[in-house]
C-alpha cells in the first residue's frame, strides 16, 4: 500500500471530497461504468484510510465564490501497490498530479507519502551521498565549506578561473557554478572546464587537497547533459550542479544511470509548489522522489536565507533529507545556502540535531569578506568551531580576527 | 531579447520588486560584488522594460502578516538572449524557476513569454501536429472523435481489448489509455499492445480505417520509455500518451528525438501551477515549452469539464496551442476532453474560432451512452454536425435518435 496524506480544504463535505480523490485517481469517472466491478476495485481502487479534521479556514486559499466555512482536514488515502508499481512517473501522475485538477476544493497540499517495502531497491538513490562527499573532499570532522562563483551570470571563462584560483587559495572545500550558469555562448561549459580544472588538479598535486567543483551541466536534452557530464568527468572533475526541476524525472534518471559525478541538486522552481501553505506539496514529500532518483547533495536554503523560506521550513527540509526512506544510504547531504555566512552557524547547528554533516555554502558571505575570500573561509570555519564548542560567536571573535571582521560586515542582519 | 511578463503582488514597492527580480535572476546577489562590472552587466543583466500597475489586492494571495495594500502590476523583464541561450532548462531556471523564491512578494505569476527569432528552428516542435493527426486518422472535415478506455485503472489486457473491440466497431477515430495507465503488473504495456494492436490492424485491413490508439508509454526512465515506444511502433501503433509533467523536459526531449509516434500530451500536475490566479504561470507560457519540445496533441480540458478549470481558461488554452510561436507547424492539435459528450459541441465550436481542427475526447460520454458506444460515437458526430450547421442540438435531435438519447442521459448538466 502506498499512502499519501492530503491536506484538503473545501466549502463542501470533506468526506465527499476525500472519496472523490480516491475514486478519480483510480477507477472512477463522471458516470457509473459497466466495467467497474467489485473485483476490479479490489485490485486497484484507492481507499480513504483516515480523516483528521482541522480547524476551518476563514477564507478560501484559492479564491472561490462559495460561502464558507471552508473545512479542512488531513486525509490519508491508500493506493494498492499494484495500481501504481514502482515507476516514479506513475506515482507522480496517479497519486499527486491528477489530484490537483479536482473540482470543489479550495486547497490541496500533499503533506506526507509513505512508500511500501516494494520500493526498496527499485531506484538507484544517491551514488555518493554524505559519505562520498566527505571522502572526495577529504573533510571529516566539520561541515564542508563551499562557495559559489559570483556574479551568477556574465563572467567569461578566464574571469571565472581567476576567481576560482583565489577561492582555491582561500582554502575552500567546494566551489560551484551558480545554478543559473550552464553553457551560455559567453561561457561555454567546455571552456569553463578547460580553464578551471587545471587549477583544481594543480592545487591537488601541490597540497593533496582536491577542491570539489560543481559544474552546471543541466540541459533539457539528456544526451547533451551526458556530454557535459563526460566533459567534466574526463577533465578530472567530480561534481555537477543539476537543476532538477528543469530537467525533470527523465533527465535525472538518465543522468544517474550513467553518472560518475556527485550530483548536487538545485531545486529552483520548487518554491511555487510549496510557498502557499495550503497548496502544492511539502518538501518532505517532493524530496523523496529526487533522492530515490539519485540526488547526492540537496540545496535547501538555510537559516535567515535571502529567499522567502522561513527558518522552520529549512529545519524541516534538513530533517527530511537526512531521514532514511529505506536506508541511511538513501539520505542526501544537506546543503545550507542562500545569504549564509558564519553568523548562522550556531543556530544551524543547534536546530539540525547538532550535526556537522552538511555542506555549508556561502556566496557573498565568503567572497565579500572585507579581507578577501581567504579570510572569508577562515571566518566561516571559525564560526562553525565556535558553534560546535558552544562558544558565542562574539566571544570566539575576540581571538579570531577573521570572524570578528565578518561580524562587522555581515552581522546584525546586514546579510539578510 | 527574451521577454517575460510577471504579474507580481507585494506589500512593498512594485518598482523595487521588479528591479530585484531582474537583478537576482541575472547578475546580482545579496551584497555588491567586485566582479559585477558595467561591461558584464551589459552582456547579461536583465532589465525592467515596463511596469503596468493593476488595482491593489485586498488580501495577500500568499498568506502574509504585512499590512496592505498589496500592490499589483504586470512587469515586463527582458533577458539578453546571450544570458540564457536556447536551452529550455536554462530558460526555465533563469527566467521562471528562480523567480518563485524571491522574498517580499505575496503573488507571482508568469503571464507571458516572448521568445526571439534566435529560438526559431532551435527545437524540434511537433513531428505530426494537426496535419499529421488528420493524415493518420483519415478524418478530414470534422473533429477527430476520440474516447478513453474506462475504468481508468484495473482492467486486465484482455478486458481492455474487449472494450477496444467494441469501441473500434463503434466507429471511433481515436482511443487512448487513461493517462494513469502505464505499465502496471496487472496490465503490462507489452501485453496490452499484443491484445489491442491486432484489433486495430484487423479493422484497418477490413475497412481501410486505422483507429489511432494512444498507449500510455510514460516512464521516469527515458530508456524504458523508448522501449515502450518501440514496442508500440513495432506492433504498428502510431500514438502514445505522455504525462509530460511526470517525465519532465529530459524525458520529453529524449523521446521526441527518437520518436515515430504521435505524442499525445497529458498535463496532469499542471493545475497546481495555475489554479491560483496570482501564482504560478499561465498555460499560455507553459505550453510554449512543451510545443517546442515536440507535443503533437495537447489535452486542455473542455467546456463544462469535470475539473476545476473554468470555460474561459479552456478557451484561452485552445487559442494558445493553436497560435503559432514561429510557424503554424509548431501548433499542437488541441484535445478537448473531461466530462465531454456531444452537448458541448456548439459552445466549443462557437468559442474556439469555429474550427473543427481538434480532437474531441469523450470517455463516459461515449462509453456510457444508453444504447452503447456505437450510438455514443454517432451522437457526438451528430452534435458536431449540428454545431457546424448552426442548428440547435434539440432540433437536430428530432431526426437523430442517438443524439436525442444522449441528451436524455447527459443533458441538463447531468454529465458535469
Amino acid at each position: 500500500m502506498i499512502t499519501l496524506t492530503y491536506r484538503i480544504e473545501t466549502p463542501g463535505s470533506i468526506e465527499t471530497l476525500a472519496a472523490k480523490i480516491a475514486s478519480d485517481q483510480s477507477t472512477g469517472t463522471f458516470v457509473a461504468l459497466p466495467g467497474e466491478t467489485e473485483e476490479l476495485k479490489a485490485r486497484v481502487a484507492a481507499r480513504v484510510l483516515a480523516i483528521r479534521h482541522l480547524p476551518d479556514a476563514e477564507r478560501p486559499s484559492i479564491p472561490d465564490d462559495s460561502n464558507g466555512p471552508f473545512r479542512r482536514a488531513d486525509v490519508d488515502i491508500g493506493f494498492p501497490f499494484d495500481a501504481i508499481g514502482t515507476d516514479l512517473s506513475a506515482l507522480m501522475t496517479i497519486a499527486i498530479g491528477g489530484t490537483y485538477s479536482i473540482k470543489g476544493l479550495t486547497g490541496i497540499r500533499v503533506v506526507d507519502m509513505k512508500l511500501p517495502e516494494d520500493f526498496r531497491g527499485a531506484h538507484p538513490g544517491p551514488q555518493f551521498g554524505v559519505a562520498g562527499s566527505r571522502r572526495l573532499t577529504g573533510v571529516t570532522d566539520r561541515p564542508i565549506i563551499g562557495t559559489i562563483v559570483k556574479p551568477a551570470l556574465g563572467l567569461r571563462p578566464h574571469e571565472t578561473a581567476a576567481m576560482v584560483a583565489e577561492l582555491i587559495a582561500a582554502g575552500v572545500d567546494f566551489i560551484k557554478d551558480d545554478e543559473k550558469l550552464m553553457s551560455p555562448a559567453y561561457s561555454p561549459l567546455s571552456e569553463r572546464v578547460k580553464a578551471i580544472m587545471p587549477l583544481i588538479l594543480d592545487h591537488e598535486q601541490k597540497t593533496g587537497k582536491k577542491v570539489m567543483y560543481a559544474f552546471g551541466i543541466s540541459h533539457a536534452d539528456p544526451d547533451e547533459m551526458m556530454r557535459n557530464h563526460d566533459m567534466v568527468a574526463k577533465a578530472g572533475g567530480n561534481c555537477a550542479v543539476v537543476n532538477i526541476n528543469s530537467i525533470g524525472f527523465g533527465g535525472m534518471t538518465f543522468l544517474r544511470k550513467r553518472s560518475r559525478l556527485v550530483l548536487h541538486a538545485h531545486r529552483n522552481g520548487w518554491d511555487i509548489l510549496t510557498r502557499h501553505p495550503s497548496l502544492g506539496m511539502d518538501f518532505k514529500v517532493w524530496q523523496q522522489f529526487w533522492r530515490l532518483l539519485g540526488v547526492d547533495q540537496f540545496q535547501i536554503n538555510g537559516i535567515a536565507s535571502k529567499y522567502w523560506e522561513p527558518d522552520d521550513s529549512f529545519v524541516e527540509s534538513f530533517k527530511a533529507v537526512t531521514t532514511p526512506i529505506f536506508s541511511p544510504k538513501d539520505c542526501a547531504l544537506p546543503v545550507a545556502g542562500s545569504g549564509q555566512w558564519g553568523g548562522q552557524a550556531p543556530e544551524t547547528y543547534a536546530r539540525t540535531g547538532r550535526t556537522v554533516d552538511l555542506l555549508y555554502l556561502c556566496g557573498g558571505g565568503i567572497v565579500s569578506h572585507p579581507d578577501g575570500p581567504g579570510a572569508g573561509v577562515r571566518a566561516v570555519q571559525q564560526a562553525w568551531q565556535a558553534a560546535v564548542d558552544g562558544i558565542p560567536l562574539a566571544d570566539f571573535a575576540l581571538s579570531h580576527p577573521e570572524l570578528a571582521r565578518s561580524i562587522e560586515k555581515f552581522g546584525d542582519g546586514k546579510a539578510a
